[in-house]
């Protein structure tokens, strides 16, 4: 398998996280070529700095990590991390919505999002880990139709992060109409293969440096 | 020790909450005497709508739970909040820029949201598992000098909760000047008490039906 650095979005979403961090961060994301890094918003600014001229993107997260904020704020939220210079959004539905089978309501919130987002993909997360197979099928099916450019399935932040089953329902749902990231859980170059295998086409973790170096290491064995 | 109904926050934060459990929420609190509902800003407006007329309070949550949100962010959804009606603000502080020993930018970061917070005091937490003793007792200050109403240990979300040692330590520096409002961890009336003998002026628990309910068992027993 090929080096999965392009794969991923290089993340850090502590809240003990510091500035420092954040620096650290986007030099590794430089060096091992990851797809983008994916901060909080109070960090964009300076990472949009740090990474001025690369070819790393800075992506952001909307109702992190609960999604239980307004719609007026995930969307002001959006606008403005787009115009300090974010160029990938990952957002959390309103799950009590979806839990709710307030379907519209969901659709219109990610709708909504994706217009405030301009020409950032924004992703978003469902966390499968609270929903039935039902309920994920058919939130991916408003992230489809509500014109997002990929289902996510976990903040990390919810009692279960990423499954190959959960990542393979959504690759069969979406159905190439967007793509899928894995995230919560991936630790190690196993488990990034495993979701890769199963579609993902696009992997959140923040163990992206193990996960490559294990791949470099690998390539030695093999060569 | 008298009934803690009236110095519980009835709390409910979680991700795949749903509105018909704020609206149990809210009977409960009703029922029980609470001093507030604390609940997500997207529930805000049906607590409102529900509590109108009654003596709980509503209150919600800013930067919550990870306090890395942009302090544009902050601002806008506290006045947000307040334009709903909310009555108290619960705040996350920037973790990092503590951790990171910049004090006037926590300072500045409160005294902002207490601003955009008019009337509704502002109670601020500083999640005090990352924290070392010193850190606790300068984040406290900030909180007086930026002039919120209350410092608050713990969002409930981190690894560590409130505990006794962080309660009288917070009370200490407190002086008298603010309250302290004991949060995370808090599940039944033994642990409000403990608390509340340490000094808390307000508890946080989605446990107060069942701390309120152990207090009258107590009577029963005692009477």
């Amino acid at each position: 398998m090929n080096n999965p650095a392009a794969l991923i979005d290089h993340t850090l979403l502590k809240p003990d996280m510091t500035e420092a961090q954040v620096l650290s961060l986007c030099e590794e994301a430089v060096e091992h070529g990851f797809a983008s890094v994916c901060l909080p918003p109070a960090f964009v600014a300076v990472a949009v700095d740090r990474l001025y001229g690369s070819a790393v993107r800075v992506g952001s997260v909307v109702g992190f990590p609960c999604g239980y904020n307004s719609l007026r704020q995930k969307i002001t939220e959006t606008a403005e991390l787009v115009a300090l210079g974010a160029e990938e959004i990952d957002m959390v539905i309103s799950i009590g919505n979806l839990l709710a089978r307030r379907f519209d309501l969901v659709e219109a919130e990610i709708a909504q999002v994706v217009l405030a987002a301009e020409q950032a993909p924004v992703k978003v997360i469902i966390e499968c880990c609270y929903l039935d197979q039902e309920l994920k099928q058919r939130a991916t099916e408003l992230v489809v139709n509500a014109g997002a450019a990929y289902v996510k399935t976990s903040t990390g932040f919810a009692p279960g992060g990423a499954t190959v089953a959960d990542v393979a329902l959504l690759v069969a749902v979406a159905a190439g109409r967007i793509g899928v990231k894995a995230a919560g859980g991936i630790r190690d170059l196993d488990s990034c293969q495993q979701m890769i295998v199963a579609g993902a086409t696009r992997i959140g973790s923040s163990a992206g440096v193990k996960i490559v170096t294990q791949w470099y290491e690998r390539q030695d064995v093999v060569g």
